[in-house]
């Protein structure tokens, strides 16, 4: 089989450690991963889109299998444009998986050729988002635990330092 | 990356549509699929493990792709064992999202190497099971759209023609 | 339109307060219900299938509209046999949802000619059934808020007055 | 009993084949369906009230069994005044039930001989909903297979072929 | 053991029936309730947070075991510097469960020492909400059986008699 | 307020680091708590009544706010007989949440007086249950990291060792 890419969309405003646990273990099953941040959420966002990208750029280290990218317009026609077959998702909650379900079926409606794929986020990042981390930031609690280290600094900017 | 095998783990009391559907568009994903049938359900089962096996290879029709084996204790060191690194599940609704998650979760704690990796079962198997497959059966209704043939005779000898 | 007759399924083992809330409010929606005891569900009952029947009878106290009835084999077929298109279940809780959703969807691949039609239970009886009822009683607690005059009398006998 | 006339109430912005699926079916048990829809929610509405209205009509294609209003205030108030006793309400997943459940207890106690009644999503719509059409078609995605052929030109029309 | 303080926060825009449940029978558990009334939400809110402090202090009816209070910055600095070790709160659904299970796991991890303790609101109440309550009164609804006098008389002055 | 007394039952078959989370946060919130074994359970159990006592004892180390204790009949008479007023429980996950909200309503409907009290298990316990241990180890899994030493003792007695 060729090499096997997966999307991994999102908005990552700000991308947290719940996202980077889904990217590391989602390596283990594919070569290669396309972080691709949704443009159009932009508006109501923290964070610019290249702040966002620069942000994930920094925490996922410049590893050669993961490529940091933007899109706009129809998730499932940017995978085809990229020559992947698959969209990786977490899983947290049953909150989660109504709306995940309701959207993979719909992209298999779209393009019936592209296979949406879940992983379930590990047990200690079970709980975490990144609107809970924006509130938390924004009442000067502690993100230490919940974010790489270039997006806490970027909080306190945002807030104040915690 | 080398060549990457999912384990599809079940009882397959008998295989049905949903599992078919799952198998085949996780060959879109991974390069072999071994479908792994548990052989300590075979107590309670209506079909022996050799039954199902046979059932199995019928129903997926000789593709090279696709090894039918059985196994008994602990998954994950199954899995191991096979070389693989990826458990195959679908998910169809949300009690099976807390089931799956729980078992998933347990896996990752006794062998945090292995990834479980969900499809959601398409749209017009998300309401079927092995179960219900088995009571419409038993009550003469028709599974005719719900099995493949090899079932459906399989079934008519247990139960009495449909 | 020609009479609506509704089939209320269900193994009554036995009728409770949230049954009978069901069957009233199903009166004013539909002409007439059928009330349908499953017979095949005796095995495992606390009261045989005569002993329920008489006890439903007893707490419907006549009403021309009702009938009960007992069925076996497919739900379907039997609602079919009676001249019917609707069957009536109430929904208490998420957990009976995805069960509801299950046996709708297949009752309707069964035969799409029928409807499954639902009533939310009443708020004081949401969190009752059967189950509890019969575990209450084996416990010596009071049922007399749960179930009507002659479930609790039979309760009494089968285990000890309360 | 005399003719039992349900209310169907929603924003139908605009009106999907999952909404189409449960009118025909209530059809199947009501002896006439009145599509509701609600003036209020209009500020927020890709289409107008009218817009909306003319929509519907051109969809259910003058049956002479489904009467298309609007209606403000309190829904229960609008029931009564049409001289019906029954809300009609589609269930698609657990996140619809909390939502459909609460709403219901709420009108029961507002107005207790109005029943809501609720059917199941039939299983190719069950992902459906007017949101996520919107989305699609305002990312240039076909919705062909999600709604009637007056609704792909009306959403052509805001957002440009597709 | 000291004098056993508990936090109810809330927006309590405004109390109902269903939050006067809670505090009633969290005085059975606890000493003392703090009912503290988030100042952050007040943008968005019907009522002011001076106005809602007047309508819970007239709902509690000068119990000296319930303090009225507001707060904003993060709960678990301001249930601490109560010298409180209890957060309490109500569950009605399971929608409400997994934003409370984020919520308390989120408040464990910012301040360890702090317990999330959870009521299940009585049975007539679970269906009640302030959003639902605001909803029925500025559609001229019969609150009555749902808040207390107080707020039934200052929703009738924002929204007209009913 | 006198002595908080809290009843913490179940069937501890066997007791799990997350039972014993539940434990130990509940003393922050309660003066003692009565770890109450439910005998009725007795029968498909894999550990006796008096095995399980054993093990807790040494699982919470002769903590004298700690009480162990065995019950049978209604568990709202148990917890009067012994002066309490509270039962707690934990909650992991939705599916705990239906039936803990059933049985906790129907405790309230026989004793009112008694408060059912719930904590969220930690989150690295959250996917812990007597049954998947029971499973993990009758397939030679490790659970080391999920039950106290004593319990993994008596695992490996039960089902060699691992």
């Amino acid at each position: 089989m060729n090499k096997q890419i997966a999307v991994y969309p999102g908005s990552f405003d700000p991308i947290t450690y719940g996202h980077l646990d889904i990217i590391e273990r989602g390596l283990e099953v594919f070569d290669q991963i396309i972080i691709a941040v949704a443009r159009n959420s932009e508006k109501k966002s923290l964070f610019s889109t290249a702040e966002r990208i620069g942000h994930i750029e920094e925490a996922v280290d410049n590893n050669p299998r993961v490529i940091v990218d933007t899109f706009d317009g129809l998730l499932v026609d940017y995978v085809a444009s990229k020559g992947a077959k698959v969209i990786l998702r977490g899983l947290r909650a049953v909150s989660d998986f109504e709306y995940e379900f309701q959207t993979a079926q719909m992209n298999h409606n779209l393009k019936s050729e592209i296979e949406t794929v879940f992983l379930i986020t590990s047990v200690p990042y079970g709980y975490l988002s990144s609107s809970i981390v924006k509130e938390v930031a924004s009442l000067q609690g502690s993100v230490e635990s919940l974010v790489p280290p270039v997006i806490k600094k970027a909080l306190e900017k945002k807030f104040g330092k915690t």
